[in-house]
């Protein structure tokens, strides 16, 4: 039996994922569509203060291409907190207009492969505050689940702790290596959806995550330990954006 | 040929996973709406009777994320209860504003790769009651059903029963490490449904599940042969949350 | 090359899998209900009249689980036959508060890995019978289909004969321990439908299905060269199950 | 680097299946069906007379099971006459009344694993003819796509041109056992579509595609390297049978 | 750790796949067509001078089969003009007849594997070109997405750059093999969809697509490492064309 790597949790992570019914928008009379996009403005507006009172953080974009239209990501403390929310946005006017098309649940994770023995991680504050983080507002997001391998001689649960330990460190130094140009959160979904990670990046220039993820796949924990599902890319969508997406 | 491990049997379990069509609950009057919950909540009364009775036993609990807003989890006798029960609800009015989006079939399993050799298994009392469980009123639920691989190397039918029952005797130790905190119910469902198991955690901390699968996968049994499916996770449904849910 | 074994085939089997439009069928007035009930015993009455004279079999289950609501398995002389009878019941009055959501085709097929030498097993009644089989009116039906696997070292279809058939003696031994528990119709569907096998049993207790699949897992011809679609399994639906599934 | 087999062209195909809307069928106006069906038997006079000509070939056939009613399969001399065919009859009263439900899209290919050295195949007129085949009007259909495997050992685009061409010959004789029986339309669809090959057999009596597909199985270019999308069998549909399909 | 082959990455690339709703498309007015035609006709309109100035390009084909009726792919500087694009699109009285039904989110791309050491590939003004290519409006467009394998010991993530760069030249040779025959775009998906490559052809003859693809299967980079999604291909569709695909 091979050791499990120690995590701490933080916040729980909504990925939810909405195409617009366009046809019923464009139908819709001027007054409704006034309406709801007031509502959805005053959801946006009740997810930022609940962001400025640390106690979450949500972050709204629109999704390139078929898959979505618009992303909400919502940290909160608890998935109760996340299923109130995820239920008043199904009720609002807005949502009728959407389809929910991809959604993941998780949690914000730190592993500590690479903490320092003797140490207790957790009354570390700068960690403290990456478990709970506030989203980035930066141009692009990038989103992507994914598995560790267990496949024949490609299997990391059977790895001993050290190799596994010095492959995530290998790994850790190409992330640091785009410091300043892609923010990280990694969440952990072991028991709460398909697959065992979400990896959502932030950057204001999008190429940097296809080099992050590209130069990564030759490091040997992804090259042969890695598996990944969709992956989805989008643009901000701030008050501005958001009234030009929905001006008919 | 590899020998077959006897298993236990008690009673039969339906997992039945449902989406609410926000839209349609919406623009119902206000009396359809109390009707449709109004017979809802005759539906979970007679369920939480026959759970009084002994007879079999139903937790509900909300889902986070889109895969569904429901699950109804029900414990029988028989299959035909539990099909009965089934055309009972996709008969009443509530059910109209769901969606079925997932169920599994399984019957509660007890497998005796820890029993003492020279006892009947089926004459314990502690056991009988583990094959007829009430289900708990935990905070939280999760499900996912599994199973064990067999693959080239990795093919867990070809094992001999004393390898298989050490592995699944660490397996057991790691979740007896869990005792209250996790509540596990095992289901089987080979001949039933798609995989060949379905496990059910209850437990008040969530974070209590991520750590327990992740603990569990490191161990060979899992490691190398469990084949997992999704996993959904989702929060009490008592008589006040849900009518904050329907409530609109 | 590896030597094919010999097969017999007899009757052509369509299963076909339903799922009840309920709101539609609460919706329509009780008249209209009545006569798409009527219409439906009427075809069943035919399928009955079949059977009374040799010329096919029909069996009606109704599913537990969200995958369907009814099943109709039909055996019949030819392709054509089953085409004009999914044809005709496709036009009826109850088929508008159905939807297909599964079939599949086949016939009904045995293997002469077990044949006696210098024997031709098409002239025995024994076996002609079970090439046409009067389907049991069982309390519980079982359905999947199979392939036998062709993966690295794990090719059914590269082993000799000799190796073919001295695993299927050791299947069979299993099968024929359940001998007045579980009767099994083998069908083939190589060059019919999606799967090479469709299983079907029927037994009186449900448990059974999942002892006798549980138990051939752990032969060396599932356990190794056996991939398995999802499962599928029902209760009799017998004129008075039938009402009761139907009355609003 | 492994040497490609050359091949040869000729007419395009595609494979439309598609299910019959029997609902909106049996509510329209006798007078709707009746236009509808005429518009649909100008169509299929309009292919036979393509067929005439020898343009192109066109065969009709009602498929049995839920995953399609009917496949229209046309050979045509290019894709845009395709592309036109196909639109045309999306355009028709009678496609109103159908859901397409899967398609094909590829070229009749003949490969010269077989061809004699130092002979020009393309001017041998019996290859010309069977690049550009009049569809047969037996009495049933089956079609299947198919890959090559490429995986592990099993990489049939890694095997010597030799090897290839040795197992090809043994594989075209179980085809060449069937003659009379069976009628093979190979069609290549590299570039196109899904698979690498489309495989269409007519024959009279439908188990000989099972003897065929069965038999084939077990020869080593299918058993080490043949990858099977799903089939679909069916009866011819002449005249008078397409007169019964539709008639309410 | 493998190392990772440069990459120069130029104009972002949607691809957008869309069927054409034929019953709402025939039960409009002839005035609703013609408005609609009209907007869709202003929109080709406005891409070809964001073409004409060089500041993206757009192809416009029908597409064989039943996947799709029609694609646009989209070349555009940024993410967020691909997103406003697709928006507009989204809003327009022609989308309103059709459904979406698959879409690809890349960039173009030129790995470095053939670079001449010592040189800057981005100051070459025929790079500069390639990566802001004018799309070719050639008979004929073939689209698949791949990626490279990562199986076992068929893990082209783990291989050399030596390795990679020489079967990569090989490769090449190939398809420069079809320069005037085949027109190929390379587009980068690692980090933006779910694949890792996307690949565009575009020819006059479209037996070219099957030839150069199938040659290249026999390559080792293709045949041991490569992956491959669906097919998709299509018939130039310009003005003319436009006109007859839309005429009822």
């Amino acid at each position: 039996m091979s050791e499990a790597a120690q995590t701490l949790e933080g916040w729980f992570a909504l990925h939810d994922f909405r195409t617009i019914n366009w046809s019923a928008w464009k139908l819709a009379s001027q007054d409704a569509r006034r309406q709801a996009e007031d509502e959805l403005r005053s959801f946006i507006g009740e997810w930022s203060a609940t962001e400025d009172s640390k106690l979450g953080s949500t972050a709204v974009y629109s999704i390139v291409g078929q898959k979505a239209d618009i992303i909400f990501m919502h940290l909160r403390e608890t998935l109760e907190e996340l299923n109130e929310l995820e239920t008043a946005f199904n009720k609002s006017a807005f949502a009728q207009f959407t389809t929910p098309v991809y959604s993941y649940v998780s949690v914000v994770e730190l592993s500590n492969y690479m903490a320092k023995p003797g140490t207790d991680p957790s009354e570390n504050p700068e960690i403290a505050a990456r478990l709970k983080p506030i989203l980035p507002k930066a141009a692009h997001i990038c989103f992507y689940p994914m598995n560790k391998r267990r496949e024949g001689n490609d299997n990391w649960y059977m790895l001993s702790m050290d190799d596994r330990r010095s492959m995530m460190r290998s790994h850790g130094m190409i992330g640091r290596s785009y410091a300043g140009k892609v923010k990280q959160i990694i969440t952990g979904s072991v028991g709460f959806d398909k697959w065992e990670w979400g990896v959502t990046l932030f950057a204001d220039d999008p190429i940097q995550f296809k080099k992050l993820v590209y130069e990564m796949r030759f490091d040997e924990v992804s090259a042969r330990y890695g598996d990944f599902g969709d992956f989805y890319v989008g643009n901000l969508l701030d008050s501005d954006k958001l009234g030009k997406l929905l001006s008919i």
